[in-house]
């Protein structure tokens, strides 16, 4: 790839201009505010001149709503040799351009899963989609060299291509991005018009679950505008769950033994569920549980023994993940163990010998 | 205060055993599980053996169920000078009490709005309550000198009191802790069956709605059952608002063209609505709003000339909150206008200025 034109200089146009742009493609800005296009490129993600001739990629990175209209219109130009959107949804703009009559061979849709809170060029980074998901929905029609400038320009964002139908991506996406902005945008609803004495009470859990409410309602409309059906599907089945929660709620406030049990384990149910989902979910927290090794400390009974075996510990860099403690009968030692990651044994014993202690062998 | 009692060394038990220890102050551990109280003991929180007298408070760090019969148990040994509980939610301990006819002179409601995702002795720490909320719920029964301990522990702790009547405490958390974790489970619970490709696609946005969903359920369900009804009230309320967002959604794909702008008001009601709510979520994003003060810069048509002002500006520690572009006709030459808080306008040009930037009076 040697020349591209980027369509719409936002967040996500610019971030791909400003990659491209850092690997000697020259590309080519355009947007319909031309103040955007001047900022993207005075932060050296292109030139806002117009290209002399078709371009390699043409990469268009319009609302939703918008798509259709701005590829059936480059097509019809014969601007570029491939063309590719990056909307967050994708199954709309497909039958948009089938019903504009447009030959869909040299399109592709794609849909980076980066964003930010900001928008517009200026929250553009060049290192926005490392390692992020980069959905390609390639069609029976899409030729093969239209696929591969997709995955070059994927390669050279240092995203992840995940290659998928558009219909399923709508469902993906209403699942596990639509739903949950629409239901953080209703749970910080309810403070509205909450009591201030209420208010302060806020902790760290409802700031992570409203976090994304304070999302821009004009951009959120235009993505759900454009992938009604399914949220709507996801979030019927969330107000099934909770309609059988408050009933589950009420059950315990019941005279009732046996309906205070049912609606214990209704409760209990559905905190189960929140858990095994919540495994699933990538990052830190979905990764395989670790077995640990114990290393065993004996220790006198004055008070922050253990407090002290633990700022050693953080001193070899070591995290104690679990501690017991076995106090012999009629004795003032007692015997800690410790359970730490395998790998983290050797540098554990090595500091606290160091430091004093007295290890056990098990 | 010089002697304590904590009753229930788990995570919120032991840190404030940990802070009482480190003013000095004599602190007696007890828990039902004697290995829990030896491991607060071993980490300085204070001693495991029993007190020779009456101490000056007693702390009852119990799950929400069991507070009412154990602080009942401890009055009625004359164990202290003054009780005070920490359970998540007050309403129902004290009408526990009082169906147990405990004079209730001596005793007073708290709690703390602190918590971690590890429970236990060994998540205690004690900076755990440091510029959080503790509620206080005192009433005309209870003695002055109770509240003043309750103050001074409150105070110990670094923590900020908040005086506030049992039910309206319990309606409070309900509203901004016990409805969002039973959402974010919810959330969650929709990823337990989803496809493997889906949910990768998972973004920040999910992992913080359902971050909390990995919480322990029967720490949970103790809670939730000792609050049932006002969880149930606001969940109701949530879940009105979730079936009119799932008929917004349905109006959306009508053929109609007042239903559909129907629908689209709908959905950007509820995104405003969960705007105004966030906004009043204590935190960095509650701040009010800047007025930003401009620095003109002039800059050449070179690419990469913005980006260069950005690594300027962040070499002297200032952000640059929005930008504006101007082009003279004609020149190659344009004018870049930095919006920046007042107070970082002198480091800002003094910075651009030592690097050669030419800046136009405004």
């Amino acid at each position: 790839m040697r020349t591209a034109v980027v369509i719409g200089t936002g967040l996500i146009g610019t971030s791909a201009a400003l990659v491209l742009a850092g690997r000697g493609v020259t590309v080519h800005l355009v947007d319909h505010d031309p103040a955007n296009a001047r900022t993207a490129a005075a932060l050296g993600a292109g030139t806002d001149e117009a290209p002399e001739g078709p371009v390699d990629l043409a990469i268009i990175a319009v609302p939703p709503a918008h798509v259709a209209a701005t590829l059936a219109d480059a097509i019809a130009q014969g601007m570029a040799r491939a063309y590719l959107d990056v909307a967050s949804v994708k199954g709309g703009p497909r039958r948009g351009l089938e019903a504009l009559g447009v030959d869909l061979t040299g399109y592709i849709g794609t849909h980076p899963m980066a964003g930010k809170e900001r928008s517009g060029p200026l929250a553009a980074t060049a290192d926005l989609f490392e390692g992020r998901p980069w959905v390609l929905t390639p069609t029976r029609d899409t030729d093969t060299e239209v696929l591969n400038l997709a995955l070059e320009l994927v390669a050279l964002c240092r995203a992840v291509p995940v290659v998928m139908d558009a219909d399923a991506h709508d469902r993906a996406v209403a699942l596990v991005s639509h739903t949950p902005q629409l239901v953080s945008s209703m749970v910080a609803a309810r403070l509205r018009n909450a009591d201030e004495t209420a208010v302060r009470l806020c902790g760290q859990g409802i700031r992570d679950v409203t976090r994304i409410a304070a999302s821009e309602p004009r951009m959120w409309l235009e993505i759900l505008s454009a992938n009604p059906g399914p949220v709507a599907d996801v979030l019927a089945a969330v107000a099934a769950d909770l309609e059988e929660t408050v009933g589950a709620l009420r059950a315990l406030q019941s005279a009732d033994d046996g309906k205070r049990r049912e609606g214990a384990e209704g409760i209990e149910d559905v905190l189960r569920r929140g858990n095994a989902g919540r495994e699933r979910v990538p990052g830190k927290h979905g990764a395989a549980p670790t077995t640990y090794e114990t290393v065993a400390v004996l220790i006198s009974d004055q008070p922050g023994e253990l407090a002290r075996i633990f700022a050693d510990a953080g001193r070899a860099g070591v995290n104690i993940e679990d501690v017991r403690i076995e106090h012999a009968t009629g004795q003032q030692a007692g015997l800690v163990q410790l359970m730490v990651e395998p790998r983290a044994v050797a540098a554990l014993t090595a500091e606290l010998r160091e430091r004093g202690w007295a290890l056990r062998q098990q």
